[in-house]
């Protein structure tokens, strides 16, 4: 049986404070459910949202076939994060451009369309807005917070942030922060976004386009580093487009790969805001708990005291298993609970979205034994 | 002493049939030599270059400092590759923007600048010129033919294409074709170049204006796979420009290595021809030749006669060492004279052009066996 989402928003009046100084008078989080919060409102999980995706996380709308949340193979009912047994929370980050207060809105304060205007949001912003939402909900405590690649930075940003209202935390695909070759690609990205001519500064709103240019190649640079050389090979290799003829063109396709990528690019052209990109890569960029402690993550790290899950894959590039090792020897000298795997499977750093068996099948165990100590059996 | 270089110019008014089908009806090709050709011909070691370089491979030029050629750590008088006793020939190739007829120049047939409608070129066709140049020199068979990346590709195919011409080929940081997300990069930097509006579909020139964004965002594309994750980490980690203070900023400059990334990118943007680099890219992304024997290397490999020197390098993720040990393995399948070596360094693809003691060491110890073959003592 298919889980019907339900998006819904909540309104907030009350500023929020952000890293930088500024603050967001006021905004809206879109968010969605799914089971049902037990009675001493134990057993919610909080899931937090990686580059693109948004709080439509699991199940699908009514009516609307093929309409199925980001990580519908991992939560739902009998899932590995089972929504039978939990209550479980998507939400959509501020600055984003999937229903969340974002650059496409009005600043209250000018009438106008923010557009570059948005302020800069971090990791740490993000958290302390998703906190508001669980005062909203009337949730003290979370069974879980789990994420993976900037979700998972979230979710390590709760257990340094909110140590007491976080039991257990899932940080999947993820690092403590950037490597400046990370970074190096998100700065290619924006660039090609603030360059293009149709970008206007950040303003192309009132100006009727939009930056598509810019935003397919950003696309096109974070696509290749979401997957790994070996699936390249094997699902596109050298494959020409027009069966076994080189065209010898120079503009024009001639790989099955460059079919690909620009296909993907042009899609998300279509649907991403420009702005958003721009904001979420630098809150990628920023986030840094060690930065505060000189650069020692085991210091950063001893506020949590959470029980950790760490995963990694081997092919991931992006956010290589060396980079989670790192947060789990900084968990272990704080003699932190981690459970710690490193998933052997080709796809790069999407294989956090896949349905990948022994995956999916460590998340269970890890969940059902949470929901064991929550005495909420199925 | 510093070797004062000279830059030459040779025309060719036979037509030269390309790969495509298409020829290119006469053309110039710019030059380099260094050294004495010896009484029997014999000492002659052609140099290929790769992306973005030209025929200025060693010395400087008279009243220039600072002019150096990029390989000026490895060839000259005593140096790995020793102009006192071999007659060293540096030659751009055609397309480029560095003085051999390119897409700058004027298409004969119409009166116009070729721009887009320069014909595509493979590493093929530029073997086939300089096997031309090399006539026109009096040279019958190289002593060596050398080259890096995209130049080890051409020093392949001259053993290939010329098998009895070659004694010696030195492939360096190379690869027998390129993977899929090698064309993946090539193909994000093209389409960066296309879509420039000041691209005009190649025919920029006659509008008075140059593709300069594209050609950016394709520099700085091009130099994160140049470097080692490491490397980068090294030199840049997560150093801010301006000191301690993170200014929370999207479109400006939070990072070192944003500022290293610009840097590169405007500089190349300043001089080299957008229309060359998509011709450039697409040699590397055709070259494959495997292709022609139903992708079985060894097969194609049979016809090489020369005795080999391969070098890669630990860090190149680029052109990463396994790919230079199906050439080592194909050639061995061919029972081929074959020296390799992997040398431990931390820059990546970039190692090649570098100054590092092992590798220079290895180098120069078998082109002295060369030296020696030939009975040229310096």
């Amino acid at each position: 049986m298919t889980l019907i989402a339900e998006p819904k928003a909540m309104h907030f009046d009350t500023p929020l404070p952000l890293q930088s100084g500024a603050s967001v008078r006021d905004y809206d989080l879109a968010y969605e459910t799914y089971g049902t919060l037990n009675a001493d409102r134990s057993n919610a999980v909080l899931i937090c949202h990686a580059l693109n995706a948004s709080h439509h996380v699991a199940g699908a709308y009514a009516g609307q076939p093929g309409s199925e949340g980001w990580w519908d193979t991992m939560i739902g009912p009998g899932k590995p994060v089972d929504t039978d047994r939990f209550f479980v929370i998507g939400v959509n980050n501020l600055g984003s451009c999937f229903g969340s207060t974002g650059p496409m809105h009005v600043n209250p304060d000018t009438g106008k369309v923010y557009g570059a205007d948005f302020p800069v949001v971090t990791v740490e912003d993000w958290v302390d807005a998703q906190a508001r939402l669980l005062d909203a909900l009337g949730i003290h405590q979370l069974a879980a917070v789990m994420g993976g690649s900037l979700g998972g930075m979230q979710a390590l940003s709760w257990t340094l942030r909110h140590p007491q209202r976080v039991r257990h935390a899932a940080v999947i695909a993820s690092a403590p922060n950037l490597t400046a070759e990370n970074i190096a690609f998100n700065e290619v990205a924006r660039r090609a976004i603030v360059t293009d001519p149709d970008f206007h500064g950040g303003h192309f709103y009132q100006h009727g386009v939009v930056p598509k240019r810019g935003l397919r190649i950003a696309r096109m640079v974070g696509h290749i580093t979401y997957l790994s050389d070996d699936v390249m090979n094997e699902k596109f290799g050298r494959q020409l487009r027009e069966g076994l003829d080189i065209r010898y063109t120079t503009q024009d396709i001639e790989f099955q790969i460059e079919s690909y990528l620009r296909y993907q690019g042009d899609k998300f052209s279509e649907y991403f805001d420009a702005n958003t990109y721009l904001l979420i890569t630098r809150a990628l960029d920023y986030f840094d708990p060690a930065r505060a402690f000189g650069g020692n993550l085991s210091k950063a790290l001893a506020a949590a005291t959470a029980r950790f899950l760490l995963v990694s894959f081997t092919t991931d590039w992006r956010f290589s298993p060396k980079r989670s090792r790192e947060i789990v020897k900084a968990l272990l000298d704080n003699q932190r609970a981690v459970t710690y795997a490193e998933i052997d499977a080709p796809h790069g750093h999407d294989a956090f979205l896949l349905d990948d068996a022994r995956y999916l099948s460590l998340v269970r165990a890890w969940f059902a034994r949470i929901a064991g100590e929550l005495g909420a059996a199925a």
